[in-house]
Parts: structure tokens; sequence; C-alpha cells
């Protein structure tokens, strides 16, 4: 049997996403563990953090026990600051990963310094990918990986981030290869939003019927589609991140996700509510605005439905609504399915499509551990 | 800038795919060239070979031409046997990696022979994968990848074969993912035959019509959509082919393509034609029987389509025709794609899906350069 490398592992975030992905990697040790010692060395959340100086490895439901537990404070140390924390973590044997499992723009912003230490980074957190340009360029001139890559320092961290797009479907790793192929991507063009597809496949299914569009909202809110402030999907912003992240793999200088057209189906007047449940008692007075859109495209046999595109030639990027043909595959996706079309110069007329479940702790973790396992495939 | 490593490459088959995978190489080098030098130190086809002792690496063009030339022996070899071609490619500087572009069994059979001697496999050949299950553990058992891995003798070759089920589509590397990251692949289905997928599209589309099903054949086979006999595409040993390697890949032992239902579209009556032509001549005799198929699905709102399909945990596989509801994305499928869906326990009732064109040349070839760059992520 050949000698164990050991792995040390940083954890970040422990909501649905963060447990799930320790689920996954209490699988993943078991598997590999004749050929990789992977050691789970720090669990993190807001107000607290557990670090195992030891750096032996924390048994995880443990951690997690004494985390979740606000009265006690055995084996918890002081807070310490995050920089601080990733300077002692990068002492931890053999290559050490950071998981970031949180939305945190703060976490995203410290990623440059983390790669320098050597530190790889994989996360769902599309905060880091979905800022300013110079954020990404700072991210990807310091990995050792990526798309704008240059020649690095060597011992730099890799960083992957599957799961930022489409949750645990293969959207990042299928446009990577394509690209890395030589293939030339044309035309990007999908649903990206679980909560945008349940509304509009509810809303205005092909076979016709479907509520209002303030009812179906509302239903979405109880089955938990969306945030817990319905705008925060109704905006726009985290579908307008999603193509940030796309656009700019394929090579366009995209500034921000404010800096393409983004439709809001928030109405305007109802911009200055206070609150959620202001807005959801608000929104049925705007309904027939949705019903006029619906009856219109009823009329040319069609659909509508909320996308994101991006057409690589003339560098336009938008998200809002579209019509589409009942027969397309946007029109006939099903239930919260994310859909995924990659129009390029070698598949031509067809598109490659990935389609299927976007959202969900689950699916999510899944493509965190899948870059997980990418970076042990590049360890040396 | 850091020091090239050398890779070295060897190519057998110069057909579509070899010729394509050239084009995309030559993109890689360029691309690669500060990281990695790939050199092409052999390149074989059937009758001959050209190999490059000085390990310096082959003008591809001049290679190319000198090969084609029947009439020229300038720079040919005699035609060493694959055994003592491989001894000696073993010692070529580097990583070795055999790009297998031909459809030979008999190339498939020595893989473990090639794996054995450190030299790496990408190929888009079903053969090896597709034939005996021993044969599969054979190759597996050797390579220092894959699903029946083992602890194996340090150096010996890793294997890739991303484009043996639809072509250049992610299909296996994802299958792959979702098994490594922990989830439960419950069923399979698809069309995985492009020419199958034209056949039924255009025989039977959803939105009624389609000519007989004999002028179907015939106008598939001018396209170009079959194989120079169309039997070799109506036996379904193709498609069962393809499904053998994802079922193996799933855990199970299939004995071979032949060891589970596969219907053939090979009327009993045609099967002792003894040329391509009588049968096409003789196809329309047997119309009816289709249309009558076509006819029972339409009475219930369906169509027809040849699919193939694993159930894991009852250990079934098929291929054959079924009938599927309009509305079905197996349905809905355009041109001559392929279709797969993955059915897991994390993403529920609704499959994870694959589509896209699943054969031709330059996708074909996408694929095996998609597994190069494997290889070349995992060296040392």
């Amino acid at each position: 049997m050949p000698p164990q490398k050991p792995l040390s592992l940083a954890l970040i975030g422990i909501g649905g996403v963060g447990q799930a992905f320790l689920t996954q990697l209490a699988l993943l040790q078991s598997r590999l563990k004749s050929k990789l010692d992977i050691r789970l060395v720090l669990i993190r959340r807001s107000t607290t953090q557990i670090l195992d100086s030891s750096w032996r490895g924390l048994d995880i439901a443990t951690a997690i026990k004494q985390l979740q537990d606000k009265s006690s404070s055995e084996g918890k140390g002081k807070l310490l600051g995050f920089e601080e924390t990733c300077v002692h973590l990068a002492t931890a044997p053999g290559h050490v990963v950071l998981v970031d499992c949180t939305s945190d723009p703060q976490v995203a912003g410290a990623y440059p310094g983390v790669l320098n230490k050597g530190i790889s980074i994989v996360t769902p957190n599309k905060k880091a990918f979905s800022s300013s340009f110079s954020d990404w360029q700072d991210i990807f001139g310091t990995a050792a990986n990526g798309p704008n890559a240059g020649e690095k320092e060597k011992g730099n961290g890799f960083i992957f981030h599957e799961s930022t797009v489409g949750a645990g479907l293969p959207v990042l790793s299928t446009l990577t290869e394509l690209i890395e192929t030589g293939d030339e991507v044309t035309r990007i063009e999908g649903v990206f939003s679980g909560t945008m597809s349940f509304l509009f496949n509810s809303f205005n299914p092909v076979a016709g019927g479907g509520g209002s569009f303030s009812a179906e909202v509302g239903k979405a809110k109880e089955l938990g589609y969306t945030e817990p402030d319905p705008r925060d999907d109704l905006n726009g912003l985290d579908v307008a991140r999603k193509l940030t992240i796309l656009a700019r793999l394929t090579g366009l200088e995209i500034e921000s996700p404010t800096s393409f057209p983004v439709q809001s189906l928030i109405p305007k007047e109802l911009e200055s509510c206070s609150s959620a449940s202001e807005f959801m008692d608000r929104l049925p007075e705007f309904d027939s605005r949705m019903d006029d859109l619906k009856a219109s495209a009823t009329a040319s046999g069609k659909v509508i439905r909320f996308v994101g595109s991006i057409d690589v030639a003339t560098k336009k990027v938008k998200v809002g609504l579209e019509e589409f043909e009942t027969s397309h595959p946007i029109a006939a996706l099903k239930g919260s399915d994310n859909i995924i079309n990659f129009y390029t110069k070698r598949y031509g007329a067809n598109p490659l499509i990935i389609q299927g479940a976007g959202a969900g702790a689950e699916v999510t973790a899944m493509g965190v551990t899948g870059d997980l396992l990418r970076v042990v495939r590049l360890l040396r």
C-alpha cells in the first residue's frame, strides 16, 4: 500500500451546503483512505471556530455539535481574525484547501491573499467571481490555475468554483473544456435560477393555464424556493452574477453584474416597500402586467421565460424575460430545473445542453466535493 | 518561466477523428508551450508508420503528407509490430500517451500491456471497454485510474475514454463525478446513437408526419449519418456497446454487449441479405411494421424512439424501441442529437440531462483532447 499523503481541509460556513459537504467529505475520506489522508482541521462560522492545532483532524460530528451548542464554550477557541487563521492554516501538513461555504463577500475578498499562501480554494460563493473585474483579475492572477492565469510563483493555490453556476451541474467544467480544446463558444443561453424556473414553468406552462404571478411567487416562497425575501430573487441580480461569471470565462471583460441590462421583476411602484411582507401584500396589484405578457406570448404560440444570455461575438450580455416557442428546450423545462445551452462552432446549430436541478444543498455540495477532487488530482 | 516538461504523444489512426485531433493538438501545443512541450513522436496507420526515433517531435503536416502519399516511401519506416513499437515508445522522453483513434479490437486488446509499460491511453475506441468483462477488468486492473482500480504498481499509465459514449459530450466525466462524490445513480436512459436519433426524429416527429422508415434510412445513408452499411447501425450493437460501458461504470458486471436484450431493427427476413444494397432494396417491404408501431404510439399521444436504459438496482440493461410522451425530453430531441438522462438519489425526480451532438469527427476529437488534458493534469 502506498504511503498516505496528508491533505488539510478548512471549512467556513456550516449552513445547509456546508453540512451536506461534510456528509460527502466523510464518504470521500473513507473511499480515498488508502491513498490520501484528508483531515478537517478547521470549522469556522461567523461567531466562532474550532481549529485543531495538532493538525490531527477533528472528529466532524463532535466539532459540529460543539459549534452549534451556543451555551458551551468547550473546544471553542477565541475567534481569531480570518487573516491570522489563514497564516496559521498555511502551516498545516500537506496541501491545504479552504472550503468557503459562506456567501460572505469579505471572505471572498480575501481569496488572493489565501491563494498566495499556497492554500487552494473550492467554493460555491459567487461573490468573489461576480464583483468587480479587478477582483476577478486579482484572483486568477494569483491562482495556479484559471482562464487568465499567467505564469505564477510556484506554490500558489488552485481555485475551483463549479457550484457558482448551476450548483453541481457540470457547467463551468464543460465551458472550460470547450475552450481548452479549442472550440469557439458563440452564445450561451439558459435559465440559471431555480426560483425563476419554477415561477415561469408554473405561471406560464407549455400546456396552458397557470396561476397569477403573485400567487406563484407566494407558492414558491412557501415551498422554500425563494430567498427569505423574494425580492432578492426577483431583482435578477442572482442570475446576473452567474452570467458575469460565465461571460468572464469566455474572455469578456465584464465590469460588474450591473454593467449590462438586467430586468427586475419588482414593479417600480414597489421598489420602495420597506418589508418583504408589504411587498408580497401589494404584488397582486401588478398581476395584470404579467398577464398581458403571457397573453401576448400565447398569441404567437410562445411562452415567457426568465433567461440570461451571452452573445460572445457582440459582447452582449443580458438578463430578463424572453419568449420561446413551446418546442424549445427552454420552454419545456420542468419544476425548478436549470438549463444551459452552449452554442459553439463545433456543435453547430444544435447546442450542447446541460439540464437539471441547479439549487439545493446536496447538489451544490456535490459541485464543491467535485472541485475538491479536482484539486486532489492536481497535487504534486 | 518554469522549465518545459516533455510529453511524448503517439497517434494511431488518421481517419476523420485522428485528423481532427491533430488540428486540436496543434492549438494545444501552442497554448501550453510555456508549460509543457508536447511532441508527436509517432503516427501509425494500418499499413505504415512514421516514428521519430530522435524524439524531437514530428512536423505534423509533413508527416501526414508522407503517410498519405502512397507512392513515396520517404520517411516511412518498416511497419514494426505494435508491441515492438510500444516497447520503443516507452523510452521516449517524459510521460508517453498513446492516442488510439482506430476502432481496431486488436489495438484495444493490447491496452493492458501498453498501460503496464507506463504509457497512458486516450481513445474513442469502444472495443476495449465493451468486449468481455475480463478485458475490462484487465484494463482497469492495470491502469493507474478507473472505477475498479485497486492499488497499482507505481508508474502504470492512466486511461480515459470520454468519447466512447456521446463523443465530446461530458457523459463519462459526469457519471464518474456523480459516483465519486457519493451520489447514487439509480437509472440511466437516453438516445445514444446519432443515426437512431435522426431516424426516429424524422420518421416519427412530435409534430406528426414523417416519411416511411425505409425512406428515412435511405436519407440518413445519403447524408452520411449511417455507417457505409446501415445494418451496422440498425442492429443496435453500437448502442449496446455504449450501454455496456455506462453500466460497467455504475458497477454492474456486464459480461458483454450481447448479454442483455438488444432489439435489432433489421427484419428477420432480411438477416440473410448478402449485401447492403440488397438490404436497402428490400427494406421497404417491411415499412408497414414500423408504421404500425408509429400508429399505435400516436393513438396514445406518444412517439417511438430507439433508446438504451440501465436500471441500476435491478441490474437490467436494455436497448430497443420505446414510447415516450411528446413532452418528454427524449421525444423532443432534434436532428441527430444524443440525450443522456441520469436519474440519481440527489437529483430526485428530474434527471441531470446532457444533450447535443454525439457523433462527428470534431466533437469526438474534442473528447480525446479533453482526455489528454486530464492526463496532463495527473502528471507528476
